[in-house]
């Protein structure tokens, strides 16, 4: 074959790691790309455990110091898809080395950590993107392709809300490899970071920027056991986040996450009232998208539940048949399609610059959360 | 005021002299028509019940026998909410009598009482009407008169089902006042005559008349104490009842109905399939009709879930603003509506001629049930 | 029959005239209650019209001025349907004289209004009700019984919306007899007080109170022809109204309201998630009831659509069977139903002093919206 | 690594080719199995596209006899996903050479047919299953565990359907390549064998054996264009096929599958009723399993939605976190990694001897369809 060949070097072997890996190697199945990507070295602390997931996934090595992986020859891309406080310093060297980089979201723990990613990117010019996979979900797209064509008219709402109910239990502890997310040195954040993230990077995809925004923050369980110290301790993370914002466009918004809303594992929704439609997806029924067109004969209007798997629909001529639904893993696979046929044309996005622009929100929320003011990211 | 006088003699003071009794006082609140309904006589054999009945509702006397009722000069109406075993002689002597008549349904316990019925009404040249309230819930109403504009096309199939739960336990007893629509002799059949007369009702109202059926019904508690000889007996209604059917028009149907099947209460539901489009409605959230518009633009389709709350919907500019619901009752209020308008110009459906019909289907269903052969009605 | 009398003089012959009369008249209908509520007079300036609502209802008469309608001594209760302006007036001379008041939501205009109408009512120590009717929709009063009964536990979250979209339109005008709900001087607000009223209610009815508050309103279409001038002139309420909300239980809570939610007629929701289990409601289906029980076993848990509707459910037991439901109209009878039993025993809620709360709140609303910070209400 | 290997020559390379040449490649990554699938040899008549197909799925080489497939000393297992009319000789064949054989369903276009194939397998005594794909949707399997548990108790009602709307237009040809299931001779029946055989497959896992059937057949589009003679000819498929059934077990049944159904992609549903509880699901949200249990407390009962997602449950554990739903693909992926864990145990279902059974209901379905009597199976 002719195509060329794309390197992976894969950070990291958990839960992101997996989706990773598995969307290069279906991209390649699904998709009519240019490049032929190959699971070339996984690299994780752990040796036993990085060549169990090589094992599995195909990877053709490992290293066990991301700093040798970034120095390596035989490698074109580097994909970090390890814990928010790595992202950083890798994704710098890697730029640095030349090569191609990918990374997990947020990109920073804080916007000052992302503008510095933002700018070793620019100069070294290599191709970045970071992975805010919702952006590809085929309802996701097919609602950003209503908007774009102008259906909705002008916005007056947007809504968002990303529900969880995972750290309810006092019980539950902090920190180490498992619960990272927990501990703000290493997350950056609690949800502001890791759940209003995705929904500020789809928000402003959709809509435009957000002016400025007012918030507040709760952590309910005051004090978790620490994995690795044993001790109890102060969580310093917040549990929940909560903001309202005006958007550049003149429309206003409520986005909130959460970890303590019972019933709800990964209750990702979004809202867009237009004068003319509205759009209404969540996360927990993927493959359907809301809509309410106004123009429809008055006594026969009501909200449309569009089933998005037409071949018509985004990505869908992919996949199977008109009413087979796909799952939340092949928006990683449409993201990691993109980004490779972005290679050779139009550079596919969220960019490094892109996601800069969602650290500076979350920026935002959590001073916010702090004054009692409305802050401008 | 200049309207006619509507003097009422009910009979029966049970759920449906109840709905029945509130129908016609509230039509006059809610509608502007041209005769004025009261409430006169309420009869029932049990006199202090009758009476107790009559105070709460304000009719101005009570009868314990019918034939007094139909007897008397100062009623216009008679309106049989009885059981079934009273509607063939009740409603022949109201005719005879000179007197309008609605009637509860199913008309008869048979096609050949309902056509006796219909000889009485049509030989008296009396207004006569059958009480199969579904017609007029809103969203009903309205699939009719989508059905009726031609958005359909040529019909491809129709399904209905009434599913209950309540009559699952084996201590649940037959008979007496309570229960006797688990007694045949009173109630001439088991769910064919209670639940899918309504079904058959509603879909020969929407899809014209059917051609042949072959059915199955069956009795899961084969035997119960009888409330009045306080004896176990056998049960001779059918606990569920379902029928495939071909319509004259060539579509197809399934019918089913059951008080066997656990988690549903009333679950009236119907959907036609035409060529163009397709609607589905559900009685457990009876102001929705599902609608779905093959005409819409390919990506954009999808079921519409309309409310039929809106001042242009059937029936709803007589009610409260758009979004706000009304229920179970109204469907009688507005049936009492047309059937009082229907005095001073084409008389409101469906009359005991249509009621019939549907009691030809369920006797060719019970047949073919016993059969197993497809039957006509 | 032994039943008191209660005599009721009405204040407005619109939407809200209509629902309390009805509300009276049925409450006797479908209740045992220990006063028979009479209509006795409808009072409004027009007296052709209150005469043709007198007829429709079967008031015993009309007054135009309702300083003569307070003065009579033939009336119990004086029910005030009229816009907002009118409220504070009319219920203060009315319990001045000694008569029992109903008043609709919103109580005053502002705080202070409400505060002068509340001490009114305590000084004459007469009953007294504000209209908030959702309360009493089966599935919102089984959603406090389980509350109360603890099943939540602590509670984290609560959400509530009302997004209606019948302002979008520039054509549309303000003011006037149709439209005195977008004119300031009338209204008091626009969705603030229209519309987050009923959700404040319904929330610290069921949540506690609340302690303080951040919001954000705007004015989508400034200017508007006005009904009674002719002229285009500014629009003064708001179109949109969002807040944030910390309750006194440590919850977190985001209310938001608006006309300009295209697809959405009356679309109150609320939501509350507790350390236990989790409850949504929805008044576009108004009969039923989102419940998610933690305590359910792990692969059996999910949200349950309970179908509020069964003889055990709230007041349900005075209606249809199980399975058939009814509408928001029956809100207001169960009201005037509870109003009626309270005079015999613990007062019925919300009273005067109750929707005081509220309009402390809406008021910290409005202030905040315009200072940018935290406040209190 | 010490994996056996499992050498797959698969037959044919279209819609079925590809769900399970990515089940076989797909199951090494997410499960851990004894064998490491390779996907040999691909065999079709058109060379060119077969190696296409080869070359995009890494596939080592291709045939185009699948004679010669069958013959080959490398390969261990021949996956039939060829038209309807190849099954049973490659089947055969591939039996008889020793192979192990897996089959796309219908297992054979006729009873006839799947009996020889059956004897076949159980003569060279080889391992054999046929993609009844549908088990393994982790909701149906979720399913299946909980009536095998005997929550439901004593089952009443089982009712499927299978409904699609993609033949509706007239100018839709038959036969050839891409429409071979409309011609008889290739499909040997139309939606009987391609929807009801799924329906009637997981309704006797589910619910045991059939005991009768009643049925009734349609070709509403009596004529249509051939693809390989450009005449226009007689359809000889059924566009719809329904029946009602009598289990074993004493509940009753309806089917029901179509392709005029418009408005449905792929509407796979089925409920079950038992005395305790009830389930309903739907391939259109084929991650939601709705339960209902009587024993719940009575006012709180509800049909259950249940996200099944969660680790606990069926196959879940080898994908994403809670609430992230996986689609249609792994249904496949599920039956690949079992067919290989029932090589070192208990043999995967449904074997050919089990697809077999429901070739015997679809034969008696269409018997009856021209009997109008009912047939036993």
């Amino acid at each position: 074959m002719s195509k060329k060949q794309l390197r992976i070097g894969m950070v990291g072997y958990g839960f992101m790691g997996r989706t990773h890996s598995n969307a290069f190697m279906q991209a390649s199945r699904f998709f009519d790309l240019g490049y032929k990507p190959e699971l070339s070295i996984v690299c994780a602390r752990n040796r036993e455990r990085a060549q169990a997931f090589a094992d599995q996934w195909g990877y053709g090595g490992v290293e066990t110091d991301w700093q040798k992986l970034v120095a390596r020859n035989d490698i074109d891309l580097i994909d970090i898809a390890a814990p928010n406080d790595m992202h950083h310093d890798i994704a710098i060297a890697a730029a640095e080395s030349g090569k191609m980089v990918m990374c997990e979201k947020p990109l920073g723990r804080t916007a000052t950590e992302s503008r510095a990613m933002v700018d070793a990117v620019r100069k070294a010019g290599v191709p970045n993107m970071v992975w805010y996979n919702y952006r590809r979900i085929p309802a996701v797209t097919h609602a950003k392709n209503l908007i774009d064509s102008g259906k909705l008219g002008r916005i007056f709402h947007y809504r968002a809300q990303f529900l969880q109910d995972w750290t309810i239990s006092e019980d539950l502890p902090q920190g180490g490899e498992a619960l990272w997310r927990l501990e703000k040195s290493v997350a950056g954040s609690g949800v502001t970071g890791d759940l209003l993230a995705h929904c500020i990077d789809t928000a402003m995809w959709l809509n435009g920027r957000i002016e400025n925004v007012t918030a507040m923050t709760e952590t309910f369980i005051k004090k978790r056991k620490h994995n690795l110290t044993g001790q109890i301790e102060k969580v310093r993370i917040d549990d929940a986040s909560a903001f309202m914002a005006r958007f550049r466009n003149g429309s206003l918004a409520l986005f909130e996450a959460t970890r303590f809303a019972r019933g709800h594992k990964a209750l990702y929704t979004f809202e867009i009232n237009g004068e003319n439609a509205s759009l209404i997806w969540d996360l927990h029924d993927l493959h359907r998208l809301q809509f309410f067109d106004h123009h429809d004969e008055g006594t026969e209007r009501g909200w449309r539940s569009i089933h998005v798997t037409d071949g018509e629909h985004p990505y869908m001529d992919k996949w199977w048949v008109p009413g087979l639904s796909i799952g939340y893993g092949e928006s990683f696979i449409h993201q990691a399609a993109d980004f490779i046929k972005g290679l050779d044309g139009d550079p596919a996005t969220p960019t490094f610059a892109d996601a800069h622009e969602t650290d500076l929100v979350t920026d935002a929320v959590l001073k916010s959360a702090e004054t009692g003011q409305w802050e401008k990211p």
